[in-house]
């Protein structure tokens, strides 16, 4: 069934998110697609009418790799939830006019648990209403926590820049550290999940000690055992690294950085915007410990810094997006393509789809068995799993010393 | 005058320290030094004797590609202020018979004003005295704020670095800023001059807008003018970058991160240590303008980020390190090694030396006309200076997906 192709990002940015927005305007431009639109800021937008015709983004094939280099959302992200269907039947009514109009067959959504979400109701909708419209979902999120895929496209390249920056922060403390302590936090994203945080452990290796401590919010924090462990090891070194999730919680569920009257903010989807647990825990150390603290906030580099990119992750991230394109090419609808591990030595990844409605809200955690008995590590498993994704890179193209990314000109 | 060269690092660590590291290093070796020793932090760990024989740490050439790829000081740095020359005999005392049992014929020390003052006075006190020792200095800090050199080893490094996150960051908005105006406040290293802030605008090309304020500290900060400038934009635009200097100061000489009652502390020398301006900016923004805003601290990120180092810094600061070991050699001391730019198109650099004694505390600042007139940017002359320093890269060694470092065996 070939005919018009839609794609919409929604969530999170990532490294990558655009790696799958090449891989699906690519595919469906080899599979004969007439046209091939893109949602400005996803459903959100498509419902003000915001859409471009991709062809006159992406012109060439110096642009598609461009764009596989370019981090962020190129199209545009939103956090907008679909009414239930019953609820909102003329938000659906809305969306599915535009639809004809453009005379879509093939809906494409980039995005994370949320999207899905939008991928399944705008499914159903279209069967319900007998509408020939596919709908297929493609994961993204550096966070890692969908379940059903072995990892999520971005996950593999913030990893390997959380790894990297780690790293750098500990040579940085090592110069630093000559008769007087310095504590140095580290604050990684992932509000649930602690794939990220874990991520700082690849630091390690022959040549660095990786941190000291590394906390995940899958296990409840206790301040005054954090500031036991600390002071042990800083009987035998001088320089401690310790990495944490934003996301850290005590027994009582208050998160860490709520202690110093953060400021609570909730986005759409009713998470809580979360900052200042390294900040909160480095005042603590400062406080009771007495020595030298920095805390450091990854913020939103851990996400968007695509110029040290996984070439494994572009890859599949690329993979991914041309394999919703063929199934829905092929008749699939209300589906999320999957990465499917086939081997670890050497590794080897395909792509599979599986049911949008066996994706429930339940996030991927680590594995409790991945953690140190202790909490404050994570063990050989973790990294076994997590290093295949960071192999490689797909350097930037430089242009007068800086990357250059693909562009829409109304962002100039 | 061959003899035995002892090398040493201070001051705030770089990308590129260890290329001027491995450019003493390899200089000496071909020019037949004896014994090549490192100072472990610098002359503080000097003067207890911590020093090591750097052909036990420097075994191979590959071992000096990895070295000019290490960020941070591999030796370990300092802060230390030697006293004035009559005001601590024994201090000098101490540190000759250290340099004589070590037949020390040539003494370099890689750092900033700071380090120079610590060749001068070494140098003054080597000659009072009637000992055959030369000292030469080496420069390097990100901060590029030496006068006499063109630019500082260290500065084009950290500048690509910070002109790439920029654009990262602010593609990360650019996917983000659909219906809610986003205001995102990056803090960049720089106390009293404006570089690494001004560097901020390297973002900007033909597929990036760069920053849409950039502040630096040469010029009194005014918050309600920096409101009311921001006000305008976001009549036309929804994501607003600003890029803050750390050591922004109101007209009355207050800091900006002191309003928000940051702890004051102070360094060795007497520097305040800074927090906290782009935090506190983005509060009032919150609380004044109204909408969501995000700071970006780039922390020790920015002076440690050799995965993205400029190859001409890493040249350039290789370059300086071997000037020095050659100027000793032929007999100079009480220089330090400079760069000179001799053209600009094309761009071409070599090194000269000067006294160290002209060497003054005075900071080299942005010149009041390349900052526009109103203050909140850098002008062309500004980009066209900084420009070729952030050329070509020198990519990492990657083992396992993170980049490969030299170290020191007792650091693991």
């Amino acid at each position: 069934m070939v005919g018009n192709v839609i794609v919409g990002q929604s969530g999170g940015p990532t490294s990558v998110i655009n790696s799958s927005l090449a891989g699906v305007f690519k595919t469906a431009k080899e599979r004969g697609a007439e046209k091939i639109y893109g949602m400005r800021f996803g459903i959100q937008g498509l419902m003000d009418e915001k859409y471009i015709d991709l062809s006159d983004s992406i012109t060439s094939d110096l642009d598609v790799e461009l764009l596989k280099r370019t981090p962020s959302a190129f199209l545009g992200s939103c956090r907008y939830k679909l009414p239930e269907i019953h609820e909102g039947k003329e938000t659906y009514e809305k969306i599915f006019s535009i639809l004809k109009k453009l005379d879509i067959k093939h809906f494409i959504y980039i995005g994370g648990n949320d999207s899905m979400d939008t991928i399944r109701k705008l499914s159903d909708y279209s069967i319900i209403t007998g509408q020939k419209i596919n709908f297929m979902g493609v994961p993204k999120t550096i966070d890692n926590d969908l379940l059903l895929t072995d990892h999520t496209p971005g996950f593999g390249s913030a990893a390997k820049y959380i790894g990297t920056a780690t790293k750098e922060v500990i040579q940085d403390s090592l110069g630093l550290s000559y008769k007087r302590d310095i504590v140095i936090i580290m604050e990684v994203m992932g509000r649930n999940a602690g794939w990220l945080t874990g991520a700082t452990a690849l630091a390690k290796g022959e040549d660095c000690a990786g941190p000291d401590l590394i906390y995940l919010p899958e296990i409840p924090f206790e301040i005054d055992a954090f500031l036991e462990h600390l002071r042990e090891i800083l009987k035998r070194k001088m320089n401690v690294v310790v990495a944490v999730s934003e996301g850290l919680k005590l027994q009582d569920g208050t998160y860490v950085c709520e202690l110093a009257d953060a400021e609570k903010r909730v986005d759409a989807f009713g998470h809580k915007q979360l900052t200042g647990t390294a900040a909160y825990l480095a005042s603590v150390v400062s406080a009771e410990v007495g020595c030298k603290t920095r805390s450091i906030e990854l913020s939103s580099l851990q996400r968007s810094a695509s110029h040290i990119a996984s070439r494994v992750d572009i890859d599949e991230a690329f993979a991914v997006g041309g394999s919703a394109v063929s199934a829905s090419f092929e008749g699939d609808t209300g589906k999320m393509v999957v990465l499917k591990r086939v081997s670890d030595r050497p590794y080897q990844c395909t792509t599979d789809i599986c049911d949008v409605h066996r994706i429930s809200n339940v996030e991927k955690l680590v594995p409790r068995s991945w953690i140190t008995e202790d909490g404050t590590g994570i063990t050989a498993e973790f990294i076994q799993y997590v290093r295949p994704l960071i192999q490689s890179e797909l350097p930037p193209i430089m242009v007068d010393g800086i990357p250059r990314h693909l562009f829409l000109a109304e962002n100039l």
